[in-house]
């Protein structure tokens, strides 16, 4: 914040120019999930406006990571590693069109782990463009020291040792700043400043000394709003501290107001309740189940009876329930820090030698990131697993750059890669027993982050076997396939409402998303009018099309996240992309009716 | 080749152990182009067979790149940048199974523009893993000298800040190598040997300072075979220093036999006529016809029309075609190196700020390593065009790492990415005018490396337009859709074949990939029986199941190509994988007889 504060109040020329002129100064941070930092500033200076900045993470609000359509955004991020790269293009585009204006962009140090960044790094220097990246260097990431992660190392020998110009800044001290910004401002090429910082900085419990010592050495503020005594407490303490400031200059304490007395503040976690459609009524109601719990409990089970296993992480170690494996085996556990590809060819060499490598992330990093590391490791014929965390449109707060509605997609086509998404913690289970213990090809096991809105009950007598799913609702009119516990929610509730209406609708589950046991599917279809699918991906390259494959002259609807994901809460997410059950209900009636 | 052979002969204990044994010394070369002469080592200690050993880029012979599936071969390398990070995972698996060997890995400098290095060497150093990279440090990439792509500096210095042990050495000093591995072989972490070297090291007129003097500066014997007169002198060079010293040592000069004679062993560039099906008759007859050359015309053509166009390249200038806009127009050439993800972020940050960026590399390493990269490009809803070389099957010498045949499953479920493939220069020039002038959509132009076997004569009525094709041969029972220059060709051929026996086979070119004109469609398979894909790509997620989202209920049949894309001349590759012109009849026939 303070680097910020300081870059759009004194270093950089964006007040007087407005962020519309071709030759304004360029700020962006390359670590996108710190945007609301930037949404404050942005509205202190009245370049976004307060309905607008009232709504984080809300449809029609502010993305949870940067998007360009937001005025004064100048770059989408969310996904490490890219900044320098094109700050280096902008850079080039405004020297080759000759207009004025700096370009900073600002990056993290776990994000330092990312390959890319030293891509950007040499030929920036090469090509000798004037850019300056900034290092938040607050020496933590998720919520672990970057140290015990993957060690940067001498920051400013690697640095240097690139070709950049390098200065070094206390990051929260004004005069600190000015003169790293001095350092660096004749240097004819890139330069980058390291700013020292303190996560958490300015609210006591939250810095990061403090916060890691209280809590076994973990950081528990990067992520999710705080909980309301913490928000309470780190409230009242910067206000006194503004308020003490202010009485010394002599103007009056600031002022405020309660923007959540008009309710539009609902909190838009992950695991909370959200509104329905018509405001009040709860409809994705947390049951407490996790599809990915069962994953994770699955694992450690597993480990026992499967000595080979081993599993990586890349710095998402609780977001992909691995923490526990982790701790109770940590010479079976891989901390590979934020390098999806060294991870992903790491387990490459760790299957050619026998072991079976469990390789975790989420979906969208992993299979586009990595997405030749894992064709390579294929091509070599060993069994790798693919946990593919955060899969699907929800949650839609942190934006496109984190839901993934193209992963499988990305994956479908490798001839030795079985791509599952369970609809349960059971099913989840079931699903890794079936890819450690019996697959013999490599599988990517799709797994939905958030609580599932209501257990999906997977009958007692279901068996895990290659492309075979179950019916959940008996339906005699027509049949809606589906996955996930997301979808298969509004599965049923679209079957619930075409009821009342007079339609029946059986709802299958099929976790199989490029495998199709042929005989099952024509047992699924059996008896009814129309097929449709609802994906939790895009319409395109998933089980939709799968499906057509196998089917042949059957007609097949599909309904999948047309366009990029919106970002929202659950419920506004599901409703803008049509796939809400209320929506699917109404699409399918249309259909069946015509 | 010193190296490896003092690795083979020397350092290593692979000739006690041989390669099967777990506890075996591993070494592999994350530049896997240099895989012949790992082969001519293993070849000379019994490990492959002289039959195999002179079957180079056949089928049933010896792989362009390292395969796992060939004796002695430890790791699938091909596309660059791995290296390290598999050497991790064999390492850490040794380690944790408590088998023996040393693991050496060995890199090309060129390839230090790879992002992944940097995650290798950070990852490596942080989890203390003891492995030996060597880096053949020649100082020449494709064609031109490193310092000229991207230099990388003080190497000594950029190394060690990573953490890693350095030596150095002259790479082709036996007793210097082994003073560089004695020198890293008790430290207990990674280490690295720099090992200046010259390319083309032992012919004359191939070492790359001399090669370099006689060629303005371009080296030319990276890639291909050289031409006859360059073989006979380069052979007789090395024989006779061989003789001459073997004289000195008092054993009689070498022996030598012709592998020529048995006829086995054309040359299969992509350039060549190919042996039919039946071992004589010319079938891929060269026409001289590049559609990748009417693409790298259209950028110097458009450049003037469109002041805002701009080319990267990842250093692949002359098979990309796009050398002589360098030449012409270097203010409008970025050449970005081995650096595929920063290249296309960077193209995303040029065309933030009004460029139209035209990024080239192989279609398989652009759509897969730069993956996220173009979808994140593609969410701030610039527009940049992608041209995606040496996309599908053919030439299928170098191997799976090269061979591109799941690219347009990687991006046709972006939403605003339109995938192209032209059949002919003609229409490469047209795809590339209507991607730079009229689309307002990203694009990715699918373009075959080779010559096309036969020029596709585009009618002159054609007009390039969202979804459409053209009917190519005219025929009454059936239809058959392709694209691109390799399977309009086999498609052809096929109907021929099928003419002869009665049946009459439409072909229809249709170069939109995920985008169809229903219209269009409904006309080209008007009146026709069946309906048959050809895919220069495997069978999900190309025309195939765009086709089928486009139809609805008529059956479509497609042949693509199954499994691992198979390595071998043209002629042999098409016919594994059933898409040469007479499997395709004799499958097509089978289908509608049936």
């Amino acid at each position: 914040m303070d680097l910020v504060v300081w870059l759009y109040y004194h270093e950089l020329d964006i007040r007087r120019t407005g962020v519309a002129s071709p030759d304004r100064d360029i700020y962006f941070s390359s670590k996108g999930h710190d945007v609301p930092g930037l949404y404050a500033v942005l509205y202190s200076l009245g370049i976004v406006d307060e309905s607008r900045f009232l709504k984080l993470r809300r449809y029609g609000g502010l993305d949870g990571h940067p998007d360009v359509g937001v005025a004064g955004i100048e770059a989408n991020s969310g996904s490490l590693g890219m900044g320098i790269s094109k700050a280096k293009g902008i850079a080039w585009a405004k020297r080759f069109l000759g207009r004025r204006g700096r370009v900073v962009v600002l990056l993290g140090d776990g994000e330092l782990q990312e390959g890319q960044i030293y891509e950007g790094l040499q030929t920036a220097a090469h090509q000798n463009i004037k850019l300056t990246a900034i290092i938040d260097h607050n020496k933590v990431q998720s919520d672990k020291p970057v140290d015990e992660i993957t060690r940067l190392g001498d920051l400013n020998a690697k640095l240097s040792a690139f070709g950049w110009k390098v200065a070094r800044t206390d990051g929260h001290d004004f005069a600190s700043i000015s003169a790293a910004f001095r350092d660096v401002a004749d240097h004819e090429g890139p330069s980058v400043i390291i700013a020292d910082t303190i996560k958490g900085r300015g609210v006591s419990f939250m810095e990061h000394p403090e916060a890691l010592r209280s809590n076994h050495g973990k950081y528990r503020w990067h992520a999710g709003a705080p909980d309301d005594a913490s928000y309470t407490a780190a409230y009242a303490e910067i206000r006194e501290r503004i308020d003490a400031r202010l009485l010394t200059i002599g103007t009056g304490t600031i002022e405020s107001h309660d923007a959540l007395e008009d309710g539009s503040l609902v909190s838009t976690l992950a695991g909370d309740v959200a509104l329905g459609e018509d405001g009040v009524a709860p409809r994705l109601t947390s049951v407490a189940e996790y599809t990915a719990q069962g994953y994770g409990d699955a694992l450690i089970e597993l480990a026992d009876e499967c000595p080979e296993l081993v599993v990586l992480d890349g710095d998402l170690a609780i977001d992909c329930r691995v923490r526990r494996f982790e701790e109770l085996l940590p010479a079976r556990f891989i901390e590979d820090g934020i390098s999806e590809q060294d991870m992903v060819s790491m387990a490459g060499g760790l299957a050619r030698h026998g072991l079976i490598p469990v390789v975790n992330s989420f979906a969208s990093f992993l299979t586009s990131r990595a997405n030749e590391q894992i064709y390579n490791n294929a091509t070599e014929r060993t069994k790798i697993i693919y946990a593919c965390h955060y899969a699907g449109l929800i949650p839609a707060g942190p934006g496109k750059s984190h839901q993934s509605i193209r992963d499988v997609s990305l994956l479908a086509a490798l001839p030795n890669m079985i791509v599952i998404q369970p609809a349960s913690s059971r099913e989840a289970r079931l699903a890794l027993r079936w890819a450690v213990l019996e697959s013999r090809d490599n599988c990517a096991l799709r797994l939905v982050i958030g609580p599932s809105p209501r257990t999906i009950d997977t009958p007692a007598t279901f068996k895990f076997e290659l492309g075979r799913g179950y019916t959940v609702l008996e339906g005699s009119d027509h049949v809606l396939f589906a996955y996930g516990p997301v979808m298969l929610n509004e599965a049923l509730l679209a079957a619930e409402r075409l009821a009342a209406r007079g339609i029946s609708l059986r709802v299958v589950n099929c976790p199989w998303l490029n495998r199709t046991d042929v005989r099952w599917l024509d047992e699924s279809i059996a008896n009814v009018g129309k097929i449709f699918v609802v994906e939790d991906h895009a319409p395109i390259g998933a089980l939709g099309d799968q499906l057509r494959r196998s089917l042949g002259r059957r007609e097949i609807r599909v309904f999948g996240v047309e366009g990029f994901p919106a970002c929202g809460n659950p419920a506004e997410a599901l409703k803008v992309h049509g796939l809400d059950g209320a929506s699917l209900a109404a699409r399918i009636e249309e259909d069946v009716r015509t």
